[in-house]
């Protein structure tokens, strides 16, 4: 079966649609999705910007939500909603997510979307992360104690380090078996179709 | 019959694919196409860039050669040729574009992309254009003289404001009546079918 990385960032208002539809649409495809969390960060620092490229440039700020708000409803998903703080501070739910592997890293990662960009929470909060996982059966403290090991830390830096290598420079981006590199929501169906040939 | 501005920029490697379809897509939608060519050096310019995002960061520039090349195979168009020189020096073509009007300047407009995105030509360059319009049975000297009086220059300003006013920070992009702005060669399709509703 053919595999294909998904290497999304919490912050990244694209990267939600495709979290939300990469699993199902990967199954008309017939190919199998690796869902890699990873911080734009160190990236986004290393080209010079100190915070989202649509805070630097404001037309494209609020370009990007109104195109949002339009890619939402195109996509049946519920209103598109801006969390105060923007970009959240992903470190928390990125970690967190690395904890978990399989369908319980995707069902955790949509729920984090879904409170951000559904509902506008921000998931840099314990207390919003904490929720999530009882509501997907976790034990919360169990979770957190081992966010802060070395080894979920070191997983997160080979996850971003990964992304560098493989030259993503914004997220959400899909990179099949053979190197090939899409970016953003609107080259997913590309990524998965060039994956399965 | 509903109307679609096209703001293009002849230095805008995504514009060219845009140039290449919009008018026979827009039949389907029952949309006629203004075709309003514009330089976003100035709205560059306002944010602090002193040439195109591409060249700015490296990564972002290679990775839209390979899309590009991809996006033209999927399209049927011939193979994606990078000129020299990056980005295109575009006030020459534009303002020549801006003599004509109506299907003239669509057939001008996309001459002037195939020349150099299907051929590398540098855009730039009076003998490439004089070549260009002889092919459309015009007579390059009468244009030449035409493109720089007062009222050309200051209709290319004209289009070039109309975009600022438009908070237009990118090309291609598509404004319908009410207002409404896709940017992006992706959001062509979702522009004609509101321009349409």
């Amino acid at each position: 079966m053919a595999k294909i990385d998904f290497f999304y960032e919490f912050a990244s208002t694209y990267s939600y649609p495709s979290a939300m539809r990469i699993d199902d649409l990967a199954l008309d495809y017939d190919v199998e999705v690796n869902w890699r969390p990873f911080l734009l960060g160190p990236i986004f620092k290393a080209q010079g910007w100190v915070t989202s490229p649509f805070n630097l440039y404001p037309d494209k700020g609020r370009y990007m939500r109104r195109d949002l708000e339009r890619v939402c409803e195109a996509l049946g998903l519920p209103p598109f909603k801006m969390p105060k703080t923007f970009p959240a501070h992903s470190l928390l739910p990125a970690r967190v997510a690395l904890c978990f592997s399989g369908e319980m890293r995707a069902a955790f990662s949509r729920a984090v979307y879904d409170a951000e960009f559904a509902h506008g929470a921000d998931v840099s909060d314990t207390k919003v992360i904490e929720k999530i996982l009882k509501s997907l059966g976790e034990e919360p403290a169990k979770i957190f104690e081992k966010v802060n090991t070395q080894a979920i830390k070191d997983a997160l830096r080979t996850e971003t380090e990964a992304a560098q290598k493989c030259k993503i420079f914004g997220a959400p981006a899909f990179v099949t078996e053979d190197g090939e590199l899409f970016w953003g929501n609107d080259r997913l169906e590309a990524a998965l179709e060039w994956a399965a040939r």
